[in-house]
């Protein structure tokens, strides 16, 4: 018979020790530290609170836990020593049948891998679905980690160590996240339009990009949307009716970077779609309508024009956008009509969207960063899009002779650089979270091991929740270059490459938001977003509001290793699903 | 009728300042200061102490100095209002003829110069040489310069001046430094043997390198040398038999890098050359012999053997030289053999020296770097050549979203290779002037705007006077290099490319260098070698000591614009002459 919350509740602290043992790999410690927050409100509240035991624990006792865990086909494996919990994930991704070659690379990697960390290796082989990954994903995995450094490896393994426990506590307690698997799946089959073989790439007017459209339309229609078309831009656009007029925006993108991962946009996409088929489902209507949106553009990859989807919706889409050029020469009105959009200025004008019929938007989005995952935290609440300035930058000395030229006699361009980087941290890091601060390109034209560098060009990237916050920023930054250059007898120059203004949240939605999370049983971690997204066009016109979901493998993004697991996705979705019955 | 020092010595201050009326323009100050300095020994010991009353003036008064000049072809020039001395340097340049195009060219940059800087273009348009730049050299000097920071600009202006001044001495005192002049006409008929069209390329066994030698060979032979020879590795010796049978080894390289100066190297070869041209004239012989020695192979640049010719007389020629390749693919033996020498082992052995038949060996050469321009000294006494380590090095971090990442959640490798230049640049400067220390290449590879650098790489060159210098300045920066990583969590690899013992100057020569500096009249000023030189390689079999000459154009060197007045290389080889009847 499946666990339940009411009984872990009402149990001693000994029988909820027990109630839970094997979920943490011969470690009741975990649960007995955990006993006295009851009572838990949900699974998911349970799940943080014991990542957090672990979080809180010392070092030592992580380490501990972690070497309770059998190698990945090791000797105990092959046993058939293993707890049951062990054996049967072992079984489910297939470990138990490797080929002798497999068997061999993976005895290699548990040696290497012991050696340079003093810990097995641990790795939640039912994956991200909860289905089990490929031998292959394990072994490409395994190598990629065996590269890592050695604390933000032992943090992965207690990361692995939280996932096989989620995983054993779906099982125990019976609860499939149906809606996140959904999601999961919906995102797979999307991904297989690709305009590469290899990797995810959907760019915009692209044929895979033209099918995820018309899949998108397809799902929506079965999921009992009212109207569903594709609009002017390309843009995907689902109504469910509500019983006044006033409708609810909410959407993300569906185009992607090059050799994407598969959630960035999507999720933000299948979510509100997930959540308007339950309502249908379950026969309910809002008093106020949602309109799904898919954005057809908002990463700039094939046209300059970033954001040009939501751009028509705010009513800024420039005219001289349609001009344009991709890579090989093509504009973008060509682009839109051989995907079968008009690509006439007259058209994309109707696009825009009266504030008056709308209550405001609201964006879901993979986090794209650390933060929630290094946290062990599922959802976040997004307090502003950062504002941002960029530049690109260059520092002259003179090269001269590195040997013959005294200390005191230099004009060293990548000092100066070098002083700068450091100065962007410290103001940055002092100003946290507020901003950040990133030299990203580095770079000395030309140099030589035995020549002062006379040239350094550099880059800028500044980004914070308020543009006051950026432009205080942005002020101590140049203030210092000029200082440093003045002092050390050098000249500067700095292009201005890129400005983006804040878009703080709308109070009133992030507070649904927030008690969207709350009613989860979770606890309230605010945020930054240090990216832009379509809500920061959309918040031109429209109060907006963000949720961020946790991204797995360190919150990585643009990247094929980007991840959420099924039960995140379900809590978004189920959040989604709160904040329209809130609102 | 000329003037003398006894005149300039005997006269009152008044009548001081009024014999050296027009040396500096507009400006009796300058001699007004240095009055009461007398006597002055020499002509060269004058001249550095009114340098030195100009570079210990105030800045206001440097910029008074600067002030005082006429512009280039400016109105006053044309309305023939200078100075007579003026008149007739602009006239020797040709500018009072110049072309309408020419003349409009030289407003424009006098006005472009005039508006960055605030004050005129100073030039001694009589150049090194004392006969007068073309006025392409003019223009392009005025172009080069326009661009140069304006704490630099003044301070080139002022050793200008000084320049003027000493051309200006010359003409009053009928001073014509004729073996200086010897030496640098020399310099530039070498320099028509060139591997390139257009620049100055002399690279080892070319048929450049070849003619050079049998240049070198023939103003030996003319010159009173008893033996002229090239010998196996293509090193001109060329011998004056003294009374007994020890002998002197000196000379330097006469090879050069690419897109070379005239006199690196080969200031050291014409030096003794035309010293032992004046024994000769004179009829007098040593009680030793004296040995110059053209090495054909200094720079590296053809092969990797850096150093293969005085390895060759060192006893350390590595026999495996002989089969590397140059970037044609040409073996060194091959070239040798092309070039008309045996290419064999045998014939290499043999031109070991046996220390116990050498007094010493003494290198004069070009400073290749800033220190006694800086300091308007056209001599220099040599301390030590630099030992060095060389490195190159990669820091790895996590290359991570610049926005979403948050300050303290970054393994940012260009931050930490910015902490590593700071250091190093601070490590060198409080042991100056026994060490220097470079990161000379810096990049971050792909690095992108919007991404915190995951990968950095640099080198690292670090240099000192002796080896235990060295190594502690390489184990405090390889200390800090680990401290930086480990405390921001990042790896790193760390390549050693080169290491080089320090040539520590023999007392005994050095101190007989220092004798022929102040025999000259000049202040000493003790300076290390931050460039290797053949003496480094001598210095395993031989006590050996150098003597530096003044660079022009802030000590440029391995380029064109690398310079040496003829009043400094009539001082060179009177400091040769004198260090050889010292001996």
């Amino acid at each position: 018979m499946a666990l339940t919350l009411d009984a872990l509740n009402a149990a001693s602290s000994g029988d909820f020790v027990e109630l839970l043992d094997g979920t943490y790999e011969h470690s009741p410690w975990i649960a007995e530290r955990a006993a006295a927050a009851r009572p838990y409100l949900t699974l998911a509240a349970l799940k943080v609170a014991l990542a957090r035991v672990v979080r809180e624990a010392s070092i030592d006792e992580q380490l501990a836990l972690i070497r309770a865990h059998p190698e990945l086909a090791g000797k105990a494996a092959v046993a058939g020593v293993l707890t049951a919990e062990s054996t049967n994930e072992q079984h489910k991704a297939g470990l138990t049948a490797c080929t002798p070659e497999e068997f061999a690379t993976l005895q290699r990697l548990n040696a290497d891998y012991n050696a340079k960390f003093g810990f097995p290796f641990i790795l939640a082989v039912r994956g991200p679905r909860g289905t089990g990954l490929t031998r292959q994903e394990i072994i490409s995995t395994f190598e990629r980690r065996l590269r890592a450094h050695p604390d933000l490896e032992r943090a992965e393994c207690l990361r692995q160590i939280h996932r096989i426990a989620e995983i054993r506590l779906a099982d125990k307690f019976g609860a499939e996240p149906k809606l996140g698997q959904q999601l999961w799946d919906w995102a797979a089959e999307l991904a297989r339009h690709s305009d590469d073989a290899e990797w995810l790439t959907c760019l915009y007017g692209t044929p895979a990009h033209t099918a995820v459209a018309e899949q998108l339309m397809a799902w929506m229609r079965d999921s009992g949307f009212d109207d569903v078309c594709r609009d002017a831009v390309g843009n995907v656009v689902g109504l469910y009716r509500g019983q006044g007029e006033q409708r609810l925006l909410t959407g993300s993108h569906y185009d992607t970077v090059r050799r994407a991962g598969r959630f960035d946009g999507r999720l933000g996409v299948l979510a509100p779609l997930l959540a308007v088929r339950e309502l249908h489902r379950t026969g309910k209507r809002l008093p106020f309508g949602i309109e799904v949106i898919a954005f057809a553009e908002e990463e700039g990859q094939r046209f300059a024009a970033t954001f040009l989807a939501s751009s028509a919706l705010a009513g800024s889409f420039d005219p001289a956008w349609l001009d344009q050029l991709d890579a090989d020469g093509t504009t973008l009105r060509a682009a839109m009509q051989a995907a079968g959009l008009p690509g006439t200025l007259d058209a994309i004008a109707a696009l825009k969207r009266d504030p008056a019929r709308y209550l405001g938007f609201v964006e879901v989005h993979i986090e794209q960063g650390p933060v929630l995952n290094s946290l062990d935290l599922p959802l976040g609440i997004v307090t502003s899009i950062n504002g941002s300035r960029r530049y690109t930058g260059e520092v002259v000395g003179l090269a001269s002779h590195a040997g013959t030229t005294p200390m005191g006699q230099r004009r060293d361009a990548a000092a100066a650089v070098a002083e700068l980087i450091l100065f962007v941290e410290q103001r940055a890091a002092a100003a946290a979270p507020d901003v950040v601060g990133t030299v990203g390109m580095l770079d000395v034209p030309s140099g030589s091991i035995n020549v002062i560098p006379g040239r350094c060009r550099f880059s800028l990237d500044l980004r914070a929740t308020t543009d006051a916050a950026r432009d205080a920023l942005d002020a101590d930054v140049r203030a210092k270059l000029h200082e440093i250059c003045e002092r050390r007898g050098l000249s500067f120059s700095l292009t201005p490459t890129m400005a983006a203004s804040a878009a703080p949240s709308h109070p009133a939605w992030q507070a649904r938001w927030e008690a969207a999370v709350t009613a989860l049983g979770l606890p309230l971690h605010h945020l930054p977003s240090g990216a832009g997204h379509d809500a920061m066009k959309l918040h031109e016109r429209l109060p907006q509001a963000m949720l961020f979901v946790r991204g797995g493998n360190g919150g990585i993004s643009h990247n094929p290793l980007e991840s959420v697991t099924v039960e995140d996705a379900e809590l978004a979705i189920s959040a989604m699903l709160t904040l329209l019955q809130l609102s």
